[in-house]
C-alpha cells in the first residue's frame, strides 16, 4: 500500500493521476453523516435553504449546490442559540498535578460568570514540547486513572452541567501519541476526540523552528459534534491554517469552530487573528480560540491573544497574553442574518469548483 | 437544460446528487492547462517540487498531491522576478473621455516611478451603478473604435513596454453586459480578458445593497495569464469573497492574484485587508487590489486602500482612500521562500478533503 501511494505520488507530480474519487476506500471513521443531517423539529435555518432554492434556480447553471461535495446541509436548530462561552487562557507549567487543578479553577469561574461552554487551551496538562509529550502524555480510552486530565474534564463537565472542548492535551494510544482535543457534553460524557489532523512541522530559521512529527501522529478524521450549545466542528492549532478544514466543517453543518492554539511569537503576530477572522468570515460562522498564557521562560513561547470571531468575521472578544477568562456571548441567529446578507452559499459556482469531504461522501 | 438542472437542485438539497465528477462536460473556455505546464528552462520552484517529494513520501498516506484536483502544478519561472509594481486608486467622474485621458496619465505617472506592471480599479471608466453601466459599457472584441478604453490601455501598454491589468469596465457583447478586466502585454496586445464571475448582490439593510445582476452577467470562466511579470489569476472584486477561486489559481501556479475592487463603506472596513491577506497567506502567494477613490457625493461610494500583500499574508503597501498611485517592489522568490517556511503544500490532506478545479480537470 505504501508502495503504491508512493509511486502513485512519483508519477503524479506533473502529469495527472487517475481521478482520485474512483478511490475513496476508505471508511469514515469519525462522526458518521446520518448523525450530521438536520433534525426534524422546525429550523429557523430552512429558510435559508428555501431562499438558497429561490436564488439559485436564477442562476442554476452556477450549480451552487455542487461546490461541496457532498452538498452541504443547513446548520441544526441548536438546542440553545444564545449563551455565554469562556474561553479560559490559562498558564502552564511544568507540575501536571497544578495545572489540571489550575485548569478546574478556571472553569468553575467562567462557570460562574455564566458560561455555558467552556475552552481550554492547545496542550494545557504539560509544558509545549516534544520532550515532554511522551512524559505528560496520558491513555484517554483506558479511562480515569490512565487519564487525570480528562477525569477531571468530566467531572467537572457533569457536577457543573456545561460542555467543555477540553482543549488539548498528549494522548498516548498504544505505541502512537496524539495531540488530543476532548470534548465532554454536561452528562460528563466525552462526546468526541480530536486528534490533530496537520501536524505542526515549520522551519522559519532564526524565528521558529518545531517538528511535532518526530513525536507525535497525526489524527485521521475532521471531527464535528453535535453538543447542547451546537454543532462544533474541533480544529488544533495548525488545523486553522488548512482553508478546507474549515470549509468541510461549514458544510457539515457547523455553528462554531473550537481551535485550541499555541501559536508562537512569530507566526502568532502575523497570522493568529488573520487566519480566525477569515475561517469566520468566508464561512459565516463563529470561531473560538483559545492559548495558553505566555512565559516567557519557556521553551516554547505562546502569544496568547485567545479570540471569540462572529459570523461577519469580527472579533466579540479578544485579549493579551496574560492569564485571563474571556466570557463573551454567542447568539446563533447572526449566522442566519449573516447569511442573508451576503449570500454566499447561493453564489458560489458548483460549475467551477467543488469541494469534496473525502470520509462524508465516502459514508453515504 | 434549466428544468433539468431546476429539478436535480432541488432533489440534491438534502439528499445526495449522483457524482458531479461523471458530469464535467462542459468545455474549458479559459486558459487551457497545456499553457500551464511549467516550462522546461531551470525553475528554481521545482527544488519546492522535489522537497514535495521526499516529504510526502514520509506521509504517502495523507496524498497531499491529491488535495488539489488536478494536482497543483509549481509556479513557473518568471519571466522577472523581481519588479515594481504600480496601483493606480483613481478618481471616476461621469466623464468618459476624462476618465480615459485621466487613466492614461496616471499609467504614465507609475511607470516613470519604475512599475513594470500596473493595475487598475473596477469600473474606472465609468461611475459604478447599474444605470451606468449600460450607458458606458463597451465591445472590447469589436475593436478600438467600438472601445476607445481598452484602445487606450492598449496603445500605452505597447508606448512604455509594460504590463497593465486594466481594471475592469462595463463590457457589452451582443445583449449582454458583463464586468471585465482586460490584460495587456508590453506589445500592446490583449493577453487574457476575465469577466467577473461572482456577481456583487448584497443585501445589509440600513447599509449596503446592490444587485450587479440587475443588468449584468456572469463570467463563465476563471482567468490566469502568463505574463512578462509572473502568472496572473485575476478576480474582480467580489470574487475574492470565494477562496476556491484563489486556491485554484495557486493550484495553477499563479505567483501573484490581482483583484481591482470597489469595495464599499460597509465591506470594506470589515473585510477588504481581511480578504486579501488571508488569499496570500493561505495559498502563500502576492496579491495586488486596486479601487477607485473615494467620491463622498457618488452613488456608491468606495473605500479605497488599495494595497500589496506579501506571501506570508503582510501588507506591503497600502494606501487611505484619497487618489494615489502607489509604488511597490514584488519579489517572488519570496513566494518559495515562504513555501519552504511553512509547507503547506505537502502537508495538507488529499485523504481527507479535495478541490476540484472543474474546467482544469475537464481540458484533460
Amino acid at each position: 500500500m505504501k508502495s503504491a501511494a508512493l509511486s502513485a505520488l512519483l508519477s503524479s507530480t506533473l502529469s495527472y493521476a487517475s481521478p482520485p474519487h474512483l478511490n475513496l476506500l476508505r471508511p469514515a471513521t469519525a462522526v458518521l453523516c446520518r448523525s450530521l443531517l438536520p433534525t426534524s423539529t422546525p429550523n429557523p435555518f430552512h429558510t435559508q435553504l428555501r431562499t438558497a432554492k429561490i436564488s439559485a434556480s436564477m442562476s442554476s447553471s452556477f450549480k451552487p449546490e455542487q461546490a461541496r461535495v457532498p452538498p452541504a446541509i443547513p446548520p441544526p436548530t441548536p438546542p440553545l442559540s444564545k449563551f455565554k462561552i469562556g474561553l479560559c487562557q490559562l498558564s502552564v507549567t511544568a507540575d501536571k498535578e497544578r495545572n489540571i487543578a489550575h485548569a478546574r479553577k478556571a472553569i468553575e469561574e467562567a462557570v460562574e460568570k455564566g458560561a455555558q461552554l467552556v475552552l481550554l487551551p492547545e496542550i494545557w496538562n504539560s509544558p509545549y514540547s516534544n520532550d515532554s509529550f511522551p512524559v505528560y502524555a496520558e491513555d484517554i480510552d483506558a479511562g480515569s486513572d490512565a487519564s487525570p486530565s480528562t477525569a477531571m474534564l468530566s467531572e467537572v463537565s457533569h457536577a457543573l452541567k456545561i460542555t467543555i472542548v477540553g482543549g488539548s492535551i498528549p494522548e498516548r494510544c498504544g505505541d502512537q501519541l496524539y495531540n488530543t482535543c476532548c470534548v465532554f457534553g454536561s452528562d460528563g460524557k466525552l462526546k468526541a476526540k480530536h486528534r490533530k489532523i496537520h501536524l505542526f512541522d515549520i522551519n522559519i530559521p532564526g524565528k521558529i523552528t518545531f517538528m511535532e512529527s518526530k513525536t507525535l501522529t497525526a489524527g485521521g478524521s475532521p471531527t464535528i459534534v453535535d453538543t447542547e450549545v451546537g454543532r462544533i466542528g474541533i480544529g488544533i492549532c495548525y488545523d486553522i491554517r488548512f482553508s478546507e478544514l474549515a470549509m468541510l466543517y461549514a458544510a457539515r453543518g457547523a455553528h462554531l469552530i473550537c481551535y485550541p492554539g499555541a501559536f508562537n511569537m512569530t507566526t502568532g503576530p502575523l497570522h493568529w487573528e488573520l487566519l480566525q477572522r477569515a475561517r469566520a468570515a468566508d464561512n459565516q460562522l463563529y470561531v473560538a480560540t483559545c492559548s495558553p498564557a505566555r512565559d516567557a521562560g519557556a521553551g516554547y513561547v505562546a502569544w496568547g491573544h485567545s479570540t471569540l470571531v462572529g459570523p461577519f468575521g469580527e472579533v466579540l472578544a479578544t485579549t493579551e497574553h496574560e492569564e485571563a477568562i474571556i466570557i463573551s456571548e454567542i447568539d446563533y441567529s447572526l449566522i442566519e442574518l449573516r447569511r442573508t446578507n451576503l449570500p454566499l452559499l447561493n453564489q458560489r459556482r458548483g460549475d467551477l469548483y467543488q469541494l469534496v469531504d473525502v470520509q462524508r461522501l465516502d459514508s453515504q
